[in-house]
């Protein structure tokens, strides 16, 4: 083969690795790998599962970037929301490599690194829509999309085995609030020279039609504004939409209104916008809590978080009426600018029964639209770019599945289109895309400031506790002699109502203690001492209750 | 006075007792009280709330009814969910009164009885539409509605003071699948001749429209089967919707095809509503699980319980590829014939994505209708009934406050309309309806065998034990000497992996023993020994870990 053909058409194929992302919502994080160069896109957390009892973060495993270091150029970065960022802090902590992020998104990121103590360890580099940065032998270009915060970016990743397009999480939005609309135009003149894959976001990929632009629930707010022109407002909002924020202070403006802003997560975003004169506020408009004392309640609108019921953030403790300068009553109007999302409904449901049995009016339903593109615009990007593979990204696998279904529709051959899973490595150019192997993924955990001390194993003890609490069995056995000469004393918790249950502790005691008995006759080891308690108290207890404690037997040597 | 004047114009109040249902779906249970006589209808229970970790029941306080037991004449019961009949066989242990309910809701609570081995204590009666009985100086009539379950009834509830209207859960059904449509005439009829109160279902009062007719899902079902001729089908649903059964089982024997059931709670329904014909099986189309072997696939069906996504359910089973008998994969089709009841979104997600990774074919949307009344039924009863007061009951403050709303917008004035809390006593007459007290209500818990036996110190333990887990500290104390002669020893469940940790433990363990020390040294007695011993250690393992595990100090004297 001559020199010249080699360059023409690469040996080499582009590998796309995500190491977390699918399966679930959230730990956005894929890795693009062309000989000796990786370059990884966002670096995300995602929120504990219901099982993962009492994990505070969920961080994904970065172990095949760490063993190959070496060849890691950069991580770049789509948008600053929590499942694109949320892992930079815990990330950088061992990987020493610089970031790519439009302004906000960068302004976000340097937010969590300051709060980290990393702001002099991390190299950072802001990039403009349009331009293209080299890292060792792939290229990356920003391109302008819309989603629910300002600044979000496509990337284009040129390889020499072919360009990829990664739209991050975006949608359609021809009048943004902020900024312009996405660039299609862009897309479309890349999409003309030859495209090899397209990562486009799966969220709404169930749902046809187009998303409406974030404009219309400005016109919305004018309209509930409009009617409640008597009472106090509250808006409830997710802290990182700065567009929602700044329609809400507009429509505040136009009637004359003082805007508050409540929650630490929404004050720090909103600070950080300001700064970067991504949100416009007309001049004495936003005030802080303490000075709307001195504003008639008609002329207040308060925007807070907790518009998905955490039970931690600003809403539900004034819904609960536990919030230290707060109280919501009749004259209130409450107004949700968001939608529960799955697994929310409880809570949020909760928070509005509370807010209505206070006599606060309460408003929940249409003040909201997506940030994801829906079906037609998932459409108008696969028109655009024309891509040769189909590589559905974020969401479960309901939604990969609903994109893969579309892009089928479009025409693009079944065998083209390819459902990944996190960990797997797919290695393509234009002759073929294959999954040819595997690299280590998963969760890791992070509770208070333990990250990956938290595993399986004390997972399934936190799930045992909590559905039947433990018991405890104390004995002392004699050094020499080994008699029992203290106990057994049993202490239960989460077991049963001590004073209940008196008569049965009791018993259980005895069990106890002949089963002891029993097994120093026999000349027992501990750990075998140990075995028996748990098996005989177990089953006398399940006989009894019909429950599981958890059994945990400690002797003591004197 | 004249003895006549006090026949015609009743000195007392009818007494309405809500004693659950109301703030919270499930535990219906709603007392009627005039003078010495006491009815009851239903008699419900509900699911534990998320924070009532390792609860399985959740039962209600009937100290007032065993209170008051020689006026309680008897239990009406309006249809045989659970949320209306599943606390009988509890109650019942204690409260001797008979039971009246028509012939599917009888067999479901006889069900139950016979599982409890309380057949041969609790009497009861079959009472048919149109029936009246007389309890006291209370007559009750059964009046026939529709709803997700055959034989549904509304009760109209005579007292000297007045006539109350309770409508059960319903729906207005002009083609339903079983049985009549609902007795518009008699609700009309007894409109007619003046109503006090109407206590009519809130669950969809939020809802515009009419819901659709059982039938219409008959027809989905036909179109569904016509379009996937070729495979095996599964149709989830909820195992007390007699009706979806029969509609399912008639398109499969349309269809040529054999139907199996599968799920302990669905074969149970479905054996007592064959007994009292209340569903007609086509001769030889159901058959067992087992025999469906010899039966190509194309034509099977299995209906299945687990359609919201409760973990020990059959289909759940089948999702993760642990059911003993039935694989599924590429080449089926599962139809969840549901929507998911709020709160189990993410559960019925999980399934839909492990079946869609298995390779089946899933259909999610739109095969369901609700068994409960939109806001053009509610006002159609309205209409009929035209009561004097309006009380909202069965849903949340939100259904409850979107009835409200309609009643107003009928016309009935504000102060006539009462949403009520559990507990409160409404009395009322044609002169006037007001809360006039209170009466004890809760939620009592049922964990296996225990019932009442786990409350707030319980769930609360149970609580911090999932959170962080537990340390116990063990020490050996002299009798004679107070000295500490072994100790102190740390064992944790759920708070650390503990191999990563040994260096935590055994700076905690110094910790601890410095207090101790300390403690002995001051002459300090047990209590301030353990006190001690859980502030320290608890500050020092916060510090380390931000964590708070239980400390739970124990003590042994040898």
């Amino acid at each position: 083969m001559s020199k010249k053909r080699e360059q023409e058409t690469p040996t080499s194929k582009l590998k796309i690795i995500p190491l977390g992302g699918l399966e679930q919502i959230g730990m956005n994080i894929t890795a693009f790998e062309y000989e000796d160069s990786i370059i990884v896109v966002d670096c995300g957390l995602a929120f504990p599962a219901d099982d993962m009892l009492g994990v505070d973060l969920v961080i994904p495993d970065v172990t095949y970037l760490k063993d190959n270091i070496d060849k890691v150029k950069g991580f770049v970065i789509t948008h600053g929301h929590e499942d694109h960022i949320g892992s930079i802090p815990y990330v950088f902590r061992e990987l020493n490599v610089p970031i790519y992020a439009t302004r906000l998104t960068m302004g976000l990121i340097e937010n969590k690194l300051t709060e980290h103590g990393l702001m002099d360890q991390v190299r950072r580099k802001v990039v403009r829509f349009g331009q293209i940065i080299t890292l060792g032998s792939i290229r990356v270009e920003f391109i302008r999309t819309n989603h629910s915060i300002v600044d979000a970016a496509a990337l284009a990743i040129y390889s020499p085995a072919g360009t990829v397009i990664h739209t991050g999480d975006f949608k359609v939005d021809y009048t943004p609030v902020f900024g312009d609309a996405i660039d299609l135009q862009r897309f479309a003149e890349i999409g003309r020279k030859g495209v090899l894959a397209l990562l486009c976001d799966s969220t709404n990929a169930e749902r046809p039609g187009f998303t409406p632009s974030e404009k219309t629930v400005g016109k919305i707010f004018n309209t509930l504004f409009d009617e409640h022109r008597n009472t106090r407002i509250f808006v409830a909002t997710f802290a990182s939409n700065v567009d929602r924020v700044q329609q809400i202070i507009n429509t505040a403006y136009k009637y004359g209104r003082k805007v508050a802003v409540e929650g630490r997560s929404m004050v720090n975003i909103i600070d950080v916008a300001q700064r970067l004169e991504c949100i416009k506020i007309p001049e004495n408009t936003l005030v802080d809590l303490d000075s709307l004392k001195n504003v008639p309640p008609e002329k207040q609108v308060i925007i807070t978080t907790g518009s998905q019921g955490e039970s931690m953030a600003a809403l539900s403790r004034m819904a609960e009426g536990v919030h230290r300068k707060i109280t919501i009553g009749a004259g209130d109007t409450v107004i949700f600018s968001s939608h529960p999302i799955p697994g929310n409904e409880k809570p949020v449901t909760k928070i509005i029964n509370q807010l209505l049995q206070k006599g606060a009016d309460v408003i929940f339903q249409d003040v909201h639209v997506s940030g994801h593109a829906c079906q037609e615009e998932i459409k108008l990007i696969y028109a655009l770019v024309q891509p040769r593979y189909s590589v559905p990204v974020h969401g479960e696998y309901k939604h990969l599945k609903a994109q893969a279904k579309l892009a089928m529709e479009l025409g693009i051959p079944k065998e083209r289109v390819i459902i990944m899973s996190s960990g797997d490595v797919l290695e393509l150019d234009e002759k073929s895309a294959q999954i040819t192997g595997r690299v280590p993924v998963g969760d890791i955990l992070v509770d208070g400031l333990g990250v990956g001390d938290v595993g399986n194993v004390v997972l399934r003890d936190r799930q045992h506790l909590a559905e039947d609490g433990i018991m405890v069995v104390v004995m002392s056995l004699q050094k020499e002699s080994g008699l029992l000469v203290a106990g057994p004393d049993l202490v239960s918790r989460g077991f049963v109502y001590v004073k209940e249950s008196d008569e049965l502790l009791e018993e259980a005691r005895c069990v106890t203690e002949e089963t002891i008995e029993e097994c120093l006759e026999k000349g027992s080891d501990w750990t075998h001492i140990k075995a028996a308690v748990k098996d005989d108290l177990s089953e006398y207890i399940w006989k009894k209750t019909k429950r599981r404690p958890m059994i945990l037997p400690i002797i003591q040597e004197v």
